[in-house]
């Protein structure tokens, strides 16, 4: 298929590269150039602007937040660009509001917008390893099947409103945000306990928690070690209100949302926006005490 | 070996039943005389007090709760018939400051304390696949490897304090209150935007929480359906309270575990201490306004 | 002074009568008619729109909250409709970040802009006892402080930059917030210890909190009784989001403000969105299992 | 009347000197002599126990805290010295559990307990303006009233429990922290969106809050200057518990009291345990970014 891609940064790059060895002809875009000319040495072609995307068979994005979107794509240039059988994917992490906002857009142009975010870092994007969670038009995912397949492992499909997609995303970063927080203050107690890191991550891992995310993550927190980042904290404060905005607009209370923004901002203004989000656990450590541990 | 056995519940019926598998001689004694009948039926002998456990080579307790542990042991009937090279093991889930009196009462008499408490339901336990987070004297430790080996998967030692041991134990079952009160707010989100509970966890445990813990209570959530429970809701407190005292005695703050208490202490008088401990996820399905599922 | 006011509710129409008491002359408008009929009897001019009443010397708008302002005020009618000297004192609760676009929209067109917003219920508006936060233009503010006599008691001046003052209530009411959530924790607390509310009430208003608002919303818990509301229950949710949001564009943590959050969301969807908006203690003395007062 | 006074810190020498002004003959006992000699200078007579100030007609205690009591006056020497017409007054803050079991110790005995805790710094003691809580036996506390006139301003009776009396002076005290947490948050949105802390507190003071305790702990934190302390942040962690702890006994779920509690725990690790108890406010100061202030 010709696919228009905008939006080439860590994860991008791989679901591009992906999306070509399946075969498929990529036509991609970024704000800033200079990202682009590694996959343009690949023979990958670049388009003069996001609307030049916008008039191939899909337009896949994957920008950075809610304001990149409404910048980039929420625009006459692009919107008037989109072809009549265009179908628009866009597969970051954005907001259910603008994801419905996005899909009365499109709608009232006569065209398609799905939404489908991924579960997955860089590293799974290289390795077409991502999960990917699809709602829309039926026959508009049945066409974008092949390429979810080239570049993940699996994909979920949750109904026919796109916003759907997105609450469900939004939702699955909230309990990681949840767990680091979980592991932070099981850390602090431990360590103040006298019992090391290591062999507390050895024990949940090996015992009730043995998914990877727990290892990974534990790991970090483990050897208090949270640079350079997989994912940057600022991004998990931006992740957790995604959450508390969703849950404003459904009425739906969320204590625990609510301490994860106190903690991730409070980590921000002490200088931790770039660690790794697990990075939150430093917060528990210090408030009991805790020594950095290198 | 000679082994006596005192607390005989749902768990330690399967733990008495894998001991005795094993070709160990099992004594046992409960403050109720009525769940001993099976187990004799079957061959144990019947203690007539919990001191006349204490005579044996390793006695084990395995009783509910701090109250039990003091009002059964802290005793000098008990204490005194403690022989000089017993081996006394608590594997049950007490507070570590009552572990590090244990420590202190069985020194004080020259005899050995050891704390191991275990992972595991009771299905786990029938099926000698418990988790032994075990800490004490090494020695002593050395012996009782072949009881831990009949009873469970595998051991852990967590060093030669007793209540390090209890501090990790208690420290896991805080973050399985953490991930129920996760799982229980992010399943109301989702719900209030029309996800299907069921496809919300199959999503979640087919990527990022493959955890049998998330299938678990993740399934009793998303059925919402809490009776019968695998583990009250009333001892989620009672656990949540012991993290908190570990917590208070180390001067380490956990927001997180401020939250679980007040989450589950209304669920109690709210009248669910009975169901399951994944019940709390209730409470934020009722403070969204969504009905009961069934 | 010629005068134009916009948003006659419970506080406008209390405030123009007490303009007109003290010699102005006030053109009045509001969204639904109805309510202009009574101060039309009296002799206050109706204008035909928002846009007119902005034509004269000042214009005091009371709208309910952000949506109204920007509906009524931020078109091209009104805005184009503003003399050369006219200035717009915005007395209603409305967010920092809005008064600071107002601030700029009025710049931009060379007008004047002033936030005023007050403290005082609608007994305080009759009696001209209001409190008046006012910032913005020096030269403004003083000739709009004839004005401010006229409704109020006290007028604080707190600098140049509209957006403080708006800062400044929003502090004030996130303060009273949370007072009522204190008085309801504490009034369940010794409720449940078989202390009578009322005389609870009585030892804490005639020792350490003697201050009018503890003994008016304390009486109101004291008496579990919350309808007809002073201010509503659903106006305090928005006033918490009202701090959450300027909180969040300064970064400054508030874990209080996010406890109320759910709090007061928690008691919208239970059907309390109508109560005055100390019924917030209804949840504490629910959570305790305690039975409604009447 | 001969009374027996034990405990003579900041408040009971305030306290013994307004008994001897009124006429009332006081035998004394501190647990550190030191703090006797200024009161025996001036003719107060220092037992040579505190089981002899047991035998006058009044005994009053006024100990740091739980633990304090129970060295000093739950033994038998004490016990068994009370006279069986003495009455024995507990005006310390401790716990309602201890005040429970204080009253049953001395019913088991025949002898007359009754708690009589107070508001008031040790300025309020000096000056005989505390406020006095008290409840127990209507006929002891009538016997009492001339001693609580001397020393306090105003005395409640709220019933013939003694802990209810406690109750509701722990209730007082968490309300007091509450406060002060709350003008923390308030203070660093304040501050960080530019608006003078002592203008703050001038508004705040001048209208909706005019209570004394706003000006003084408001006072406080405006001046970010917390030492020395009128009351120690880290007895404000020991108010805050025992806040807690009633809770706990009587199931009644207190969100906020959770949050102070990690507050209050997160000042005393940091080094602030010596700061008066305002010095909550320094986290939010410091959470947000903003610099000390002198």
């Amino acid at each position: 298929m010709e696919v228009g891609f905008i939006g080439i940064g860590a994860m991008g790059v791989g679901m591009v590269r992906n999306l070509r060895k399946a075969g498929h002809k990529v036509m991609i875009w970024n704000r800033t150039a200079a990202s682009l000319t590694e996959l343009a040495a690949e023979g990958a072609e670049v388009a003069s602007s996001a609307a030049a995307c916008a008039r191939n068979e899909v337009v896949i994005s994957m920008l950075a937040d809610d304001a990149a979107v409404e910048e980039v794509m929420l625009t006459p240039a692009f919107m008037d660009a989109l072809g009549p059988q265009t179908i628009h994917v866009s597969m970051a992490t954005i907001s259910a509001a603008l994801a419905e906002r996005m899909t009365v857009e499109h709608l009232a142009r006569g065209r398609t917008y799905v939404s489908a975010p991924v579960f997955g870092r860089p590293p799974a994007a290289a390795a077409a390893q991502l999960f990917v969670v699809a709602a829309g038009d039926p026959a508009a995912l049945a066409r974008c099947e092949p390429l979810f397949q080239a570049m993940g492992q699996r994909t979920f499909i949750v109904g026919d409103r796109p916003s759907a997609a997105n609450v469900l995303k939004i939702s699955g970063n909230f309990m990681l945000a949840a767990m680091m927080e979980t592991l932070g203050e099981a850390f602090a107690l431990t360590r103040k306990h006298g019992i090391e890191p290591a062999q507390f991550l050895d024990v949940l891992t090996s015992t009730i928690f043995p998914a990877p995310v727990y290892k990974i993550y534990g790991g970090l927190i483990a050897a208090d070690n949270y640079e350079p980042a997989g994912f940057k904290l600022r991004l998990g404060l931006k992740d957790v209100r995604l959450a508390q905005e969703a849950a404003d607009a459904a009425m739906v209370p969320m204590p625990l949302a609510g301490l994860l923004h106190d903690r991730y901002m409070t980590a921000i203004v002490k200088g931790y926006g770039d660690f790794d989000w697990a990075g939150i656990a430093r917060l528990s450590a210090e408030a009991a005490g805790l020594p950095p541990q290198r």
